[in-house]
């Protein structure tokens, strides 16, 4: 890929790229979807360039789809990174040495090119990580045992988690990293593993109810011994209001 | 400027510009700063190009300054804005027939550019709009009467102002709008302006007390025929942390 854009070098927009958080949810854990080329040590965010005939838009659901196999799924835009040395020396050395690609010299690939970042919400179980080559691994890892990554792509990871913080307080957003049915105490889990603390059980009970997202199932989780406790999935129709007009009616 | 970039075109981030949205609190009303060029009948926001050796943040405060005269303000980016057509035929047509500038052709102005969108929170009395030309007009507009922008400057400008909405209620934001001494009528009236709806004066006194960021004067508003009401300010010790920590504890 790297080959084809700087032989193509006019056929993507200069000095930009974009870099992708896919956060996935699974055995109570926030995992990162992580990309890892064979020799290099260390991992990155999926991430890709621009044509310059796509929106910034339509070019994130592109790559996170060719790299990735993630379809469909909740994506936004979060901020853009640009400090002048974000990328210096990255490509000129280790990468273009490897890649033993002589001509690259000069173009706008080899200075500093700003990113934006994507993240995304995605079902765990519904998404299956496929690798654009097979010099390459794609991997959920733990939000909390992330390796070192290329670039400045901590700093970007760190503020796409941010975000999330900040935007459980603004939206819903079980419906995208949750299966179609779960328990009050599996929504509650989830929150707790972004927010990284617990919360009271009443009082997640009563803010989660009184949003008014949730329809009781008339089904029980199987596979408990015993006190079973009861289905819930979204009513999609209502998640959909709130997304729209938010979560917090504030002042 | 624009003959600067077209003739330094190495000097400068390729294919990305910056876009301000400054806001400020005047009248009882939410005003933004914006441009016009003599003969352009369509005004802009505040924007310019990133030299190559600065960070985009910087290269925003940068740009501000020296468009606007204003300086050491409330700056924060954000969205970046990419569609294709955003500046189809805008340079390439009017302003460089404007200009004269022939040697234009072919640079990567005349393509697509991305914007960033940083937007700024000023004191309306402290900052005195200075053009960069006698060219060039600045003028505050209330929101509510923009008149026709260039591009999708519209569309930048509906953004920051919805982010704005979405951040009162994350933060606290009068210190950068208020003067040192206000109201409590006041400081309602700024977030009534911003929310474009009125609030109950009981309510809005019990949730802005709350926060725990006001200071109550001995000194009351001169002025006033009678019954004159108590000045405040802001704590900003307490503002400071609130504004780390955000406003709403949440979950």
């Amino acid at each position: 890929m790297l080959k084809d854009i700087i032989e193509n070098n006019e056929n993507y927009q200069p000095g930009l790229s974009i870099d992708c958080v896919i956060f996935g949810f699974h055995d109570n854990q926030l995992k990162v979807l992580l990309i890892k080329v064979d020799r290099n040590p260390k991992w990155s965010l999926p991430g890709g360039f621009i044509p310059i005939d796509q929106d910034i838009d339509t070019a994130a659901v592109t790559i996170l789809n060719d790299r990735t196999g993630v379809d469909g799924i909740f994506l936004r835009q979060f901020a853009t990174f640009g400090k002048v040395k974000r990328n210096d020396q990255h490509f000129d050395k280790k990468v273009l040495e490897y890649l033993e690609i002589e001509e690259a010299k000069g173009k706008w690939l080899m200075r500093r090119f700003v990113t934006i970042g994507y993240y995304a919400l995605v079902d765990f179980l519904k998404t299956i990580p496929k690798p654009s080559s097979d010099r390459e691994i794609v991997e959920w890892i733990d939000h909390k045992e992330v390796p070192e990554l290329i670039l400045d792509h901590k700093e970007i990871l760190d503020k796409a988690l941010n975000t999330l913080r900040t935007e459980l307080n603004l939206m819903p957003i079980g419906y995208n990293l949750l299966p179609e049915k779960f328990t009050i105490p599996e929504l509650q889990k989830l929150y707790e593993t972004i927010l990284d603390k617990k919360l009271d059980r009443r009082n997640f009970l009563r803010k989660i109810t009184n949003i008014g997202i949730l329809k009781k199932l008339d089904e029980k989780k199987s596979n408990v011994a015993h006190k079973a406790p009861n289905l819930y999935s979204f009513d999609k129709e209502k998640y959909d209001e709130v997304l729209k007009n938010g979560l917090n009616q504030g002042w």
